[in-house]
């Protein structure tokens, strides 16, 4: 099963569209946990185990056991393994933002896709089309380009006016004289074409940014869009569903991580965690009616 | 020592801006290689071996350590120790384009610095400062930003025109008439201004773009480039040294792969590197004078 049909049918039986970030600091873990053999992957799976009847996806943040080695990265495939044996009709999303020659990236395709077995993963869309076609032709996997971060230094480029004018052989030929747009925009009006092809393309939205998030529910009509930095980040979830939300009531993957894997610090942080899981659920599924 | 008297010190040593990207392709290694334990690793220290008295840097791109997984990784950490014992003086820049919102960024930073040791990293600025910073604050390592990459992709968005008027709370208030400047670089300027702390930042320029690379030493006169795209990807060393080199004739880290690494196929590999090293570091150095 593909990547959006597995989304859509999770979406229906757990009637949720919420996302948990799998991004375990070692530096939060509950201390009774420390001194497990795998404390990353026990922190996990106690998380999971859970909140699997409550979210409509999980994203682990690569970054989160890369920095800790070997080590990490082994319970970062015990993690997903354990999804997939468990509780199959999760999907994962590998959260990497990979971006890199054409070349290259193919083989960062085979890391997200083959050796993590992951359903989808973000990328980086600086590099251009042929940095981001080797994931696109995995046209079972879901490919989430960057586009508007949640973090204040997304407005250092991604909202920079950029000129729509004509271009010829590289060259402005024409320049434009009112007509101009955000790069974000830009950034998702070249994924809306790339999509074209496996329509398996989807883009990050930060929570922060609900206005923008409005202006690309209006270019994107039919299109995914991952939304992280509610809760920590300081994105509300109100405002994102009210402006992001598909026609269908659908069309969003909204992730929490630290305000769910953190509810709680001692024994109880599953119950924690489950619970805060369903309030963000149930705030979610508020506004979507 | 830091990264950048490290490289100074070893463009002296060794008279090289020439650097080896250790990319090892299994489709492509030699075949007696393969019922190594370690191939990939055997195959880079003959290789390093072979160069280390012709370069002035290694560049790992981890894509292709990750695609083999754990087993890849490991070989990856193998070849720097290696470096690091051995060949004392080389500097390591870690090829991962890594990028994300502030939090996370700093978790790729411990990636990068404490489990590969590198002393430099290519950093992708997508996201802004934010992004970059964790990596910033190593401040004797190298950040190496992408700013015009050597693929065809990057004309997507890199060299996109942007405006440069006057921005008032996020939004343009002045509207520019005349001037204008490509993301590329607005890229440039913005990590001229984070290089003011601690003088360790660099930018990735390709070598399929002389007229940006020329525009971009204009820009940044004192600033190190890392140049890919020569050989395989179709960058000239004439072009790419007479637009990028610095007034001192230094300033450049000309990065090739392929070429070296696979100018033979047999058992002789490392000696075809060898060869193949000494004729860039020769015909770089040509053009230096």
């Amino acid at each position: 099963m593909n990547f959006q049909q597995k989304l859509e049918n999770i979406i229906q039986k757990n009637n949720s569209l919420l996302c948990v970030g799998l991004d375990p600091d070692m530096d939060k873990l509950p201390k009774h946990l420390l001194n497990a053999k795998n404390p990353i992957f026990e922190f996990n799976k106690a998380i999971i185990d859970a909140t699997h009847q409550t979210v409509c996806a999980y994203k682990p943040n690569i970054a989160f056991y890369s920095a800790y080695g070997l080590k990490g990265l082994r319970q970062l495939k015990q993690t997903i393994e354990y999804i997939n044996d468990r509780y199959t009709g999760i999907p994962i999303i590998l959260d990497a933002k990979r971006g890199d020659v054409g070349h290259t990236a193919s083989y960062y395709a085979k890391e997200v896709f083959d050796v993590y077995a992951a359903d989808a993963v973000t990328v980086n869309p600086y590099l251009g089309f042929d940095s981001v076609e080797p994931f696109i032709k995995r046209k079972d996997k879901g490919i989430i380009v960057i586009c508007k971060t949640s973090n204040p230094g997304s407005s250092d480029f991604q909202s920079t006016e950029v000129s729509t004018g004509i271009h010829l052989g590289g060259e402005l030929a024409i320049a434009p004289k009112e007509k101009s747009e955000r790069l974000y925009m830009l950034v998702a009006r070249k994924v809306i074409e790339w999509n074209q092809q496996y329509g398996n393309c989807l883009l990050v939205v930060g929570a922060t940014w609900p206005e923008e998030l409005k202006k690309l529910r209006d270019m994107a009509h039919n299109m995914f869009f991952l939304v992280p930095g509610i809760g920590a980040q300081g994105g509300g979830v109100k405002e994102t569903v009210e402006n992001g939300i598909r026609e269908d009531k659908s069309g969003l993957i909204i992730n929490v991580s630290r305000a769910i894997l953190y509810a709680s610090d001692g024994e109880d942080f599953a119950t924690g965690a489950q619970k805060a899981a369903e309030e963000y659920r149930n705030e979610i599924n508020k506004y979507r009616l």
